[in-house]
């Protein structure tokens, strides 16, 4: 089994691949004064960067996790994830609220991809 | 590497196969006035309908992740989940508190099996 | 497809071995009293001994969930979790904030490995 490591800190690995599989670390926005939307998006080119790393992209998504900060965002959440998609290989989604490291973070999202 | 998507939205497939897993969607009930043990028993069920379009069943069931709206609900869905497991070949669990995307929502559930 | 499953009680199993991955359960502390840097130490060791039983080790960590109770305590926690990995061979991670089965229990990790 080879196991390999993208960028990883002292703490994790920004992205890992096993088993046929990349798991991405929850991956949070850096330009927090963004709204829902904005956060998204830059979530979402940063696992786009990420799977490319790893050899692979979003096309072969499998399974995302997402932690909103207030339920009430998801619909804002879901335009960038939607124009993300394109509605095309969409991956199975579970999306719940919870508090995130920083209380200006808005979303976090974790993917699963296919190599 | 093939992956299969199972009844994609345009938001999110229900349940997608690849590197010899299934994963699910994070299940909610649609029935919502239902009490937390009912919600739970339909969400299994539902579960039950997807692992069969994938080509397999509950007997392999590898990992699962639980949110209850409240913690207290723990007893009871259990009381589900195990007359749904029978105590026959149980997955590893996670199970924590989180706000879902309706009040009336009580559980939701994300299964991984293996085909 | 060969599932192993480790130290099933009637609700989970602590560990199941599937597709070249190892999956632990959502582990907590039993010792309550400690803070949240000795239960994640006792965390810790109960994942080293589930992978111990499944033949492998954490230097092959692929993917950590870790739920605090209070994000506050995420330095604390990962003064445990850094000497833990010693910085090598880091999984990726998403660290969110939930109410766990229990107000004592400061921290629950679940983690995947590879075999």
């Amino acid at each position: 089994m080879t196991i390999k490591r993208h960028e990883p800190s002292q703490v994790y690995s920004k992205a890992v691949e096993a088993a046929g599989l990349v798991f991405t670390a929850g991956i949070v926005a850096t330009k927090l004064d963004r709204d829902v939307k904005g956060q998204t998006e830059e979530v979402l080119a940063e696992i786009d960067r990420l799977l490319a790393l790893a050899g692979t992209d979003k096309s072969k998504a499998v399974s995302a996790n997402i932690w909103l900060s207030d339920m009430r965002l998801r619909e804002a959440m879901n335009e960038a994830w939607n124009a993300w998609t394109g509605g095309q290989n969409v991956p199975t989604r579970a999306t719940v609220e919870a508090k995130l490291a920083d209380p200006r973070m808005l979303v976090e999202i974790a993917l699963v991809a296919a190599k």
